[in-house]
């Protein structure tokens, strides 16, 4: 039994996870951003109680407790070197959590933590597997051998910032033109927004005025009932996916490739017209091709692999 | 005792290597390419009993032979699967080499086989390495815990096959704006010329008829002597390597990665500014950084990578 700790800017998430990756019990708090560390985790191990009580378990029968955290991490040490949007640095969060229970504490960046997730869930069988999560920025997680590979220092798999187009629009990494840059949902938002200015007779404009505000979701929605402007978006927005990902495969060759954030509930839709680029594009002419998948997990993704992660590193 | 082979389009070259990586002797013939595998793995196996006795050895005291092939290679059944410039297809060449020597053989693509060379010689303390080779093309080889890093279908590392200008100038593998069309020597032959055109009175052109014809070290021997144009080809260039070798840090931050081909002699005329651009652009602001070096073995690291991983495989 394990319990897997989802720390977002917004919300701390905290599952108790079976051996298998199921979900048995779930519960969250607001993570009110700002506070100390001490504060955070202390609403963690509240957390940590309430799930395992709900499971109908108790906190004894938990074999370790593993915790995706945004930032650069040093897994290692179980610190959160430096995290932006929580104002931690340096925090030692394993140890501050092993005040609470005398059990092994893994902690792993949440991209990495989601990686694992969706690879131990659906890639197992991979010995490489690569993770693009699309959201407000463009995430990444590598698997090699069952490890998460996370570089020498604990920052790799910054997928998100490869170059795509040198010298293009600004990053906020402080570089042009990369990946995330074009691929986020962010960007698709950006790139629909300038299509509706561009076409004032194209549906995207209506679709707004029924649901409040432009998401990732008004191109690929408008697209699907025939509107030609939000064609065109989607289209160029999977290009741009796609020119990332055939990257990523050039340099990986990965047995299993998965797409995830909320862009990739899309499916085929996204998927069958990425695999055309990037199987047409990519530099292996003569040997098998990468399995290109969306994720399963979804938003249960940073609990299941933190979980599985401290399963598998303990 | 072990026998390296770096199969080259021009030249098989063989040498006998000891256990550290040191070439004891070396021979070569050239390929003749288009010959059938069989012929050529006859020549190879001239070679060996040749650079055994040179070196005062026999074969019967070499443990194993590494081969480097270029192109797609399986080294698991030792087929190259595809060589472009060989023209080679499914050509069973480690079960050929066995016919004449009854060791082990182990196969490689040729920019893994070097990889593995600067890896063993100058970076074995790495846990992850990264060889970038800038020559006609941009070659790759990843080594992560002591293992070339192959992907699933032995086709990965296709480093210079990542995009660096979307869209931009084609590539001879039918995508456009690849790492290589911008940071190969003959890329920088192209820029070279270029600029020549551009500028007249660039001392360029007159190196040019000191030395016969353009080549990689035109614009750098020209920009020393502070031509103007020539210093302005030399730092675009380095900002193209730097702007891909930005990318390979942030989606790797590898303990050690190594510029090799005929441009890394330049040492650290090329290694400052590319550290620089690299240091000020990479994602990781607040943990240690990636060792960048230039290659130390140059023309050896096929024979001696050949060699070492063979030692390592078998």
């Amino acid at each position: 039994m394990y319990i897997g700790i989802d720390l977002g800017g917004t919300n701390i998430a905290v599952g108790m996870v079976d051996d298998n990756g199921k979900i048995l019990a779930q519960e969250s708090l607001p993570t009110l951003s700002g506070r100390s560390y001490e504060e955070i985790v202390k609403d963690m191990a509240v957390l940590c109680e309430k799930v395992a009580e709900q499971s109908g378990h108790s906190m004894k029968e938990v074999d370790a407790i593993g915790i995706g955290s945004p930032g650069a991490v040093d897994s290692e040490n179980g610190v959160v070197i430096f995290a932006g949007n929580l104002k931690f640095e340096k925090a030692p969060i394993a140890l501050e959590m092993r005040k609470y229970f005398d059990i092994p504490v893994n902690l792993e960046n949440d991209a990495n933590a989601a990686a694992y997730g969706e690879y131990a869930v659906c890639g197992h069988e991979a010995e490489s597997f690569v993770f693009i999560t699309l959201g407000t920025g463009v995430g990444g997680g590598i698997i090699i051998n069952n490890q998460i590979y996370r570089g020498f220092n604990g920052a790799g798999a910054e997928i998100g910032h490869m170059t795509l187009k040198m010298d293009g629009k600004p990053c906020t990494c402080g570089r042009k033109g990369c990946f995330e840059v074009y691929a986020s949902v962010t960007a698709l938002i950006e790139q629909t927004v300038q299509a509706m200015s561009k076409n004032p007779e194209s549906m995207m404009n209506d679709w707004i005025k029924e649901n409040g505000h432009v998401s990732g979701r008004t191109a690929f929605e408008c697209a699907a009932k025939g509107d030609e402007a939000a064609m065109q978006v989607k289209d160029t927005y999977i290009r741009y996916v796609a020119e990332g990902v055939t990257s990523i495969v050039n340099i990986f060759q990965p047995d299993m490739l998965v797409i995830g954030g909320g862009i990739s509930r899309e499916g085929d839709v996204l998927l069958k017209p990425l695999k055309g680029y990037v199987s047409n594009g990519d530099f292996n002419k003569f040997m098998k091709k990468t399995d290109i998948q969306t994720a399963k997990l979804f938003n249960d993704a940073g609990i299941i692999g933190a979980a599985l992660a401290a399963k598998n590193n303990v």
